[in-house]
């Protein structure tokens, strides 16, 4: 393990739990809402720190409601009874799931039914990027048991509210781009011509463990003579070729809280034109840096980039240059002309220019930063203009 | 590296798929269903063999529609439109997502116009363990886009056709199976008390990635005097203590199969109480195993686990004892008294039994099984009676 600064301490104290619930019921008093329900990972570890990879079980719904007034109620599969009471939450009923004549849905409603008024809205995340944890069938039987209360969008309380770090989330992340940082700095002096893809995917994933990962959420990438072809591929055998450009694109978990970025090596010295395209990412991401300020919106950072990238055919195919992350890989907002977000203290963001090379080639950098008062600050160590040369 | 077999090819042949589609719409024609809509990875891997961790960004849509003749049609973002190019699909449909106008109804709903009759109806996996990956604004739009047409339940369409494995499946999952296994040979030798958990856990993850594991989807466990407070925690610093039971519950994935079991580790020499636990599990395990045969159902192999398990107090809090897996960490069924699955040659299991060492104290011992037309067959390899000793 390389030398580095011990990670935060692990999950939150019980105020940074309060500040999010009440942030999330002064948005909601704004929309007349009277709970918000959640049903996602994402946005119930946001409400309550409750941390498990279980959610890769689809079986067992999950539900947090969080009441206009008071803290969270979970309703939830006792096989999570415990973990959520090790969470600040004090109110947590559970059922034991799976069970085929009702699975949850009875307490779930008795819990709205206690937590609203009779005529009560519930907002549930609808919009761009949510999506409801909850089979088809089981949602369409919930207003049925609810009386005259009305499931509604959440009219955006959710994103607004996660969009916006505080500086313990803001740690967490910069400590899973460190852990990935220490890991790329180490896999360049491990690669050689030949290699397979699949090898080299295994053992970055392998050193970002040893650097202190608590496990690889995602990672992509791919080689191809000038960059990739695209850039969401797993690994095959292909080996990799001198005058290959080898990407790697990396969602490393620390305590919950994801990095997303990447590092582009050569393969032997190379080409002018990977020489310059890669100087080019840099300055694109140094110009959407510049960019990033409270007040700015995604569309000044898609902007801004696009500006340095634009003497280039700057690539449609990863559809934008940039987004938001933390609980997850990816987050609203999308670094888009059409992305009108105004960017505030305390969002972390990607900054993901790309370019194609050749047809059907791709080279895209990518790098994390959050949001300060006066600009932005980097999260990750940024790359210098001069491609990384491996596998000598 | 462990000495072993080399897994399987890569992907799957075409005539993989076309038996996929084969089964799909006659099951499909039985339900009188015009297409069948999928949304989300598992079910659009299933149908396509399309396989990335790009899923992991919940930004965009993605659709697959299986009409009742002919191929499958791919309507997704762009950023996939290679990837899905070297599948076996000829019509894939892109758009350039994320697009705030039309974020891929109208594509959508196009192709959906196009591939069933004007009065047809669309079966969209809506049953337990399903969900829908597409946000609740867009799915309430689809409607008023597809005129005379019907977006009900797909019957179980997915459900079923999933739920029985091909011999290159099993061959995939065995092969998981085989990655976890060696991992869990290895890491036994590197436990020493004092060590904290979360470090077990990353070494344990690197030596799968080491035995060639593609990635490490799932990965849960802890440890304590007896058996662990609960199966689902991620790891944290607490060091492991003589006397303690140490558990890893593994989801390794290789070519896009999972597999799903765990070893449990002494810590140092077991207490009689523990070792009668782990040897009851086993038997358990075993009493499971043998009751695996067509014909016989989910509840059979529950009853048979439970008639080994009863003389304890078999724990409520797993809720079952065992469930299906394939392309997911767990499938239905579910090993429980109400799930009356007939099984069925290729059907793809875990056997799960537990039992409370303590209050709040759980040994849980999992293994995998397929379905032979005459009985199980383990694709794990079963854990002897002693529990392993550890940590000397």
């Amino acid at each position: 393990m390389t030398e580095a600064a011990p990670p935060p301490p692990r999950g939150f104290p019980p105020e940074e739990f309060h500040a999010r619930r009440d942030r999330a019921q002064a948005l909601m008093a704004e929309r007349d809402l009277d709970a918000v329900l959640l049903t996602t990972d994402a946005d119930i570890r946001w409400a309550t720190g409750f941390l498990t990879r279980f959610w890769e079980s689809p079986t067992r719904p999950w539900f947090v409601i969080l009441p206009a007034l008071g803290d969270p109620v979970a309703v939830i599969p006792e096989i999570g009874g415990r973990l959520m009471r090790a969470s600040w939450l004090s109110d947590i009923r559970t059922w034991p799931s799976p069970d085929y004549a009702d699975d949850g849905l009875l307490p779930l409603s008795a819990a709205l039914t206690e937590l609203t008024p009779p005529n009560g809205r519930i907002g549930v995340p609808s919009g761009p990027e949510t999506h409801l944890r909850l089979p088809l069938l089981a949602w369409s039987r919930l207003p049925e048991l609810i009386g005259a209360r009305r499931l509604t969008d959440d009219g955006g309380v959710m994103r607004a509210c996660r969009a916006v770090k505080s500086e313990r989330e803001i740690a967490k992340i910069r400590a899973a781009c460190a852990i990935a940082g220490r890991a790329f700095a180490r896999i360049g002096g491990e690669v050689r011509v030949g290699d397979p893809l699949e090898r080299i995917f295994r053992r970055y994933q392998a050193l970002c463990l040893e650097e202190g990962a608590d496990w690889i959420a995602y990672l992509a990438g791919g080689a191809g003579p000038g960059g990739c072809e695209d850039v969401i591929s797993p690994a095959d055998a292909t080996p990799l070729a001198a005058g290959d450009v080898l990407m790697l694109d990396a969602g490393v978990v620390h305590d919950g809280h994801f990095c997303d970025y990447d590092r582009n090596f050569s393969v032997g010295p190379p080409s002018p034109a990977t020489a310059d395209a890669h100087a080019r990412l840099i300055e694109a991401t140094r110009a959407g840096f510049d960019a990033a300020r409270p007040g700015a919106t995604a569309a000044d950072l898609f902007a801004a980039m696009d500006a340095v990238l634009a003497g280039g055919a700057a690539g449609p195919t990863p559809g934008r240059l940039g987004h938001g992350l933390g609980l997850q890989l990816t987050e609203p907002p999308s670094l888009l002309p059409q992305d009108r977000t105004v960017l505030a203290p305390g969002m972390v963001l990607t900054l993901e220019p790309s370019l194609e090379t050749a047809p059907g080639r791709l080279l895209v950098h990518e790098e994390n930063i959050v949001i300060r008062e006066r600009g932005a600050e980097w999260l990750t160590t940024p790359a210098p203009p001069e491609i990384p040369v491996v596998g000598a």
